[in-house]
């Protein structure tokens, strides 16, 4: 069994974004990126600023139980990028074992076979703000395995800043169609201390954002979310 | 076919409640309630103070096409009490040859087959904060036809203002536990006007209810989430 490089364990806390937002969850995130997007907002699980624990996966249960005794039944496994992990899969076969539901979110570069065993998968693919570019083979493959094989949901979240990601974004949603599709105002002070102003900021964003999307002939069926942790909690690590 | 008294169409905007929150919808809003709780944040559906139209299904329909040619395909019926209203059924079948998905709300007191056709049916019963009661035989009734013979996903959603309201929410839980369900910071200040001043104060709602929720064993399978049209536009009607 393969150790996991885990950056931080935390909660319960609530999963702020995407397809369960609101979720009470547990957070274990795992360090690495084999991207970098311009906006990141935890590049310290990639740029060396923090350092991982190589951990067990008993390791990795015995602290979500030390952390909260009873009071959890879904694990997140954030990022950085999760899907280097190959051990990621005994983690979620044993809490699967425990009748608890995981959550997972890539960006769908790389894929492993425990994507198949994971309840929530979210594929938030990066738009051209991020700087990074899509292998859309690769995305394509993602969809197909998990819309065969998987047992859970999929789902695609898209972080947007501007135009540009919109358009992306439609492209996304026009490619697979059937893939329930979320649109996320992105956060532009992830360096920012200030919650009101992280706040503000945000909402101005998540308002343009919902603006947009109504107006639109492009995108129908499609949720716009803001960021819940942020607008409680500003850019806070670990809550 | 019976006409439904409507007292307001808007849209394209965003779910900002529920299990569907974050969705691209039309509002079709039905006056009357046959409940009077104490922190409604829809009287004006039933206070008298606003008349409904007596409308046709084929003038809905017309209205929400004027309103938003091809940038719609979800429709959201809320009230008031929707479930008062036979002639919605007809409405929902309507929709529903075009393709288009239909969402309801209601606190589960009434009755009507047309519930079967609803693809998101999201029962939120009040709370003793609400000064109403809970008639527990009719919900069970309610959960038995959807979970038996709907089409659509069923989920409750409680509004929560006190440690009172939470007792009332576990004893909803426990009752139902294969139910979705989601809890929600209520609104205290449903006749302020100032926006930033809802914001705050829902925030900080939001935030205990976050707290609250993250350290009980007793609500681990759940979701936790803040009205999002509130904290963009405060008590506005009509968004
Ligand atoms: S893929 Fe995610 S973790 Fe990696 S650099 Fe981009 S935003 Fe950061
Ligand atoms: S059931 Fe809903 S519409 Fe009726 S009084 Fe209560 S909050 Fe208002």
């Amino acid at each position: 069994m393969k150790k996991v490089p885990v950056l931080e364990i935390f909660g319960p806390t609530i999963q702020g974004e995407g397809m369960v937002i609101g979720q009470k969850t547990m957070f274990v995130r795992t360090s690495g990126c084999d991207y970098r997007c311009s906006w990141c907002d935890s590049a310290f699980t990639w740029d060396g600023s923090q350092k991982p624990d190589m951990m067990k996966t008993d390791e990795i249960v015995d602290r979500l139980n030390d952390l909260a005794p009873g009071r959890y039944s879904h694990v997140t496994i954030s990022g950085g990028n999760p899907a280097l992990h190959e051990g990621i899969g005994h983690l979620v076969q044993t809490l699967k074992q425990q009748g608890i539901k995981t959550a997972v979110e890539t960006q769908g570069s790389t894929w492993q076979e425990w994507m198949l065993d994971i309840d929530e998968v979210t594929l938030s693919p990066k738009p051209p703000s991020s700087n990074m570019k899509t292998n859309w083979q690769q995305l394509d493959f993602y969809v197909e395995r998990l819309k065969e094989e998987g047992k859970g949901q999929a789902s695609f979240k898209i972080v947007i800043f501007d135009i540009e990601d919109l358009k992306y974004a439609l492209a996304v949603h026009q490619r697979y169609p059937h893939v329930p599709f979320f649109l996320q105002a992105g956060n532009e002070d992830v360096k920012e201390a200030d919650d009101q102003s992280v706040r503000d900021r945000l909402l101005t964003k998540y308002e343009w954002l919902v603006d947009t999307v109504t107006k639109s002939e492009d995108f129908n069926n499609v949720k716009v979310l803001p960021q819940l942790h942020a607008l409680l909690w500003g850019n806070k690590q670990g809550v």
